[in-house]
């Protein structure tokens, strides 16, 4: 079968890609060897808010009395219908996905794909047993769970973040094993559902790349809500019931009854086929230029098989760039301000550059910052709470990150992103008339703030 | 005493421009007669978004069970507490706003001003007999409830959105006469609250100039809640226990324990002493140009006064391009970007141009919506919950107008606000990375969606 291009994974980069791809007159495949909207929509981004969104409600029904508002009793959950509610949400999703697609006239199969090489100035890759010739070829098979070697770990029944979100019962106590993005966001969850949770984290600090004040001031308050946090920590070994960690050359046994494992992700680009193209890979992803092309000019690769970022948006936003490199509209890939988000409670989220990465790069910037209770907004919706907006500015004054901790940073930080991705300066931004009273002004308050 | 400039009105746009004017090196006095923060923080903005969302709680306790989240017995809530918490907001904003301007360096006067004319080239104002000599004034007082003509009001106890913030005890039922956003935002209060409301409208559509297609979804949410709206109705008598209302000739009587009036905001423009110095006046407002500047010209006006929006945000940045245009520093107040806000549960908020304005001026347009489902998030945490995201773009595909019904609408519109404010095409918007997942990426779809 013929046709004009491929696309090999239906996780976001892919089906979105399919999409545009259709709408500009390309002859589509898309090749899904398990679930149509890969990890994001059936174990990622989408279950996880689900269920973290559950937990809000039960935070704000125990917070309700601080607004004037009482329960009789006490307020409890069904866990059953909390992942089952997780299972409608993405099932109703997975299928307008793929109601979309066949709408539009995307040729779906359900099996996985090989690339065998060219033939006749064809791309060959075989599914099923059926060989499909095609013009270009896009590539975006996604990322699986590291499995860290860590003695004991596959002697016994742990979890990892797909596991964990199909769970029956709740364990009285976890311990997390890397205390990234993942790892803190099921952290949040177990935390508000009254499991006792402890997060072990080689590095100083947890949330990997963000913004490590804002980081540090969210650890913080959950270890007041009753997280144990092991920093420098390094797990030695673990049973099915404790994790035997090291720090400063010090061994100590932390009692547990369930491991969640979420030390980070890893490219799958073993077997695709991407060696019978001679298709050139990078340590851990493929590389591609700006357009999102590999060494072979009709092979585009897309999403956390290229190593940028772990994200789905990113993921999105390379596909539609490859699309458009392939029917010749001009566009690039930009990764100047790729928002980064943690749906804890509260929510933290970033954009652009970090203090972090600035100081080790050695360019001077200027850091505006302001509590978010500076919003008379978040002071009438956040009683007690506290939180941080901060702004990082270069010598031009143009706005070049953001991090902010607290509700609802998860929708504000896209303006921070549009801030950056355009290259505004301070004063600029500051002309733009933004709606009283909404968090969203501690943005344009803190942009007035002294440095 | 000498000043360089004089600030007559205590509210967003007076204490902001007195807080730049500092800055800017100007000695500055600030005079208000009543209470600094002015309406927006005393009775307005701030006090009714704190009463929301101790409804918005109580909203959700009722809905929780559909997210898998139970609570024993009933929700209920402390009428006395909801109105002590947003008297401790208020006083928190506005002895934050004192302190400010008092560490910044600006003289206030609590007492009002009076403007009695010029003497040696300085303008001279008076207030609680001291006469104080200042090269600029900045007029900002604000505005008052107006009360209709109504026969029978002036002889019973109504509510004006002032008493209806500080209530003591709920009534059972409760007429609202005026369907703007103050009188929704209160029916919306009330609703939650338990109340029988009525809505009152001259108008065939509640909620003055917002987008008429979102505010009639919004309507029909309400109307399933137990929210009755009589529209295109007008009110003809007034009693303790009953409103006379009639609609196309036909006269009915609605019976009610209570009536709210709130059919709009006139500009206080009176004893000012305006009229001293010549400034010219409109209907109901002052007439300023680009740089708020009256027909005198080291006069400025600004906020609700100026008649162009009766909004805090508009006012506080009117404050700063007067502010900056008696510095020196290039700016221009732009009107084509203000966000309107509604923050009913749940929120409506629109920026830029509507429909209605477009076919009423003849200018040609198109409209690309989506439903606020399409966005996951928007499903994962608002289960049966509906909504709209639509943009309106022009001829040469620049986005000109927004409006959305759905949490949290009024922390999205910003982004559409920078958006229309700087003129983007769709497809430069397009190029975005939006956060996955979050509701914001609802006006990321609608850029791609058929129009």
């Amino acid at each position: 079968m013929e046709y004009d291009i491929a696309i090999i994974g239906g996780g976001p980069a892919g089906y979105n890609a399919a999409e545009k791809a259709v709408a500009g007159g390309l002859k589509t495949v898309l090749f899904e060897k398990k679930s149509l909207g890969g990890v994001c929509l059936n174990e990622g981004c989408i279950p996880t808010k689900t269920l973290l969104y559950s937990a809000k409600i039960l935070d704000n029904i125990k917070g309700a009395s601080k607004y004037g508002v009482s329960v009789e009793g006490n307020a409890g959950f069904d866990l059953g219908k909390i992942i089952g509610r997780k299972d409608k949400v993405v099932k109703q999703l997975t299928l307008g996905v793929k109601m979309k697609l066949t709408g539009a006239g995307v040729t779906i199969v359900e099996g996985e794909a090989s690339i065998k090489g060219e033939a006749s100035g064809s791309i060959q890759i075989t599914s099923g047993g059926q060989t499909y010739s095609v013009k270009y070829v896009l590539v975006c098979t996604g990322s699986d769970t590291v499995i860290p070697p860590i003695k004991g770990l596959s002697e016994i029944s742990y979890w990892t973040s797909k596991e964990a979100l199909d769970i029956k019962e709740l364990p009285a106590s976890l311990a997390i094993i890397g205390g990234g993005v993942i790892g803190i966001e099921f952290a949040s969850f177990f935390n508000s559902m009254g499991v006792k949770v402890s997060v072990i984290e080689m590095m100083p600090e947890i949330l990997g790349a963000m913004d490590k004040e804002t980081s540090a001031l969210l650890r913080k308050d959950y270890a007041k809500r009753g997280i144990d946090f092991y920093l420098n920590t390094k797990v030695v070994e673990v049973s099915a019931t404790e994790v035997t960690i090291e720090k400063d050359g010090k061994s100590q046994k932390v009692k547990t009854d369930k491991i969640l494992v979420s030390v980070g992700r890893k490219a799958n680009i073993a077997n695709v086929g991407l060696e019978s193209l001679k298709v050139e890979l990078l340590k851990n992803g493929v590389k591609v230029n700006e357009y999102m092309q590999t060494s072979h000019p009709r092979v585009y690769a897309c999403g956390d098989i290229t190593g940028y970022s772990m994200l789905a948006h990113t993921a999105i936003r390379e596909g539609e760039v490859a699309i458009n490199h392939i029917l010749g509209i001009d566009d690039v890939m930009s990764y100047k301000a790729i928002p980064g988000v943690v749906y804890t409670n509260p929510e933290l989220a970033g954009a652009g550059k970090t203090e972090e990465e600035l100081k080790a790069a050695g360019i001077p910037y200027s850091v505006l910052k302001l509590p978010m209770a500076y919003s008379g907004r978040f002071l009438a919706e956040n009683e007690g709470g506290s939180g941080l907006c901060k702004l990082i500015v270069n010598g031009d004054d143009q706005i070049i990150g953001c991090h902010m901790l607290g509700n609802p940073a998860s929708e504000l930080i896209i303006l921070a992103t549009v801030a950056i991705e355009k290259g505004y300066t301070v004063e600029e931004f500051q002309k733009i008339v933004f709606p009283h009273p909404t968090v969203s002004e501690i943005i344009r308050e803190t942009l007035f703030a002294k440095s």
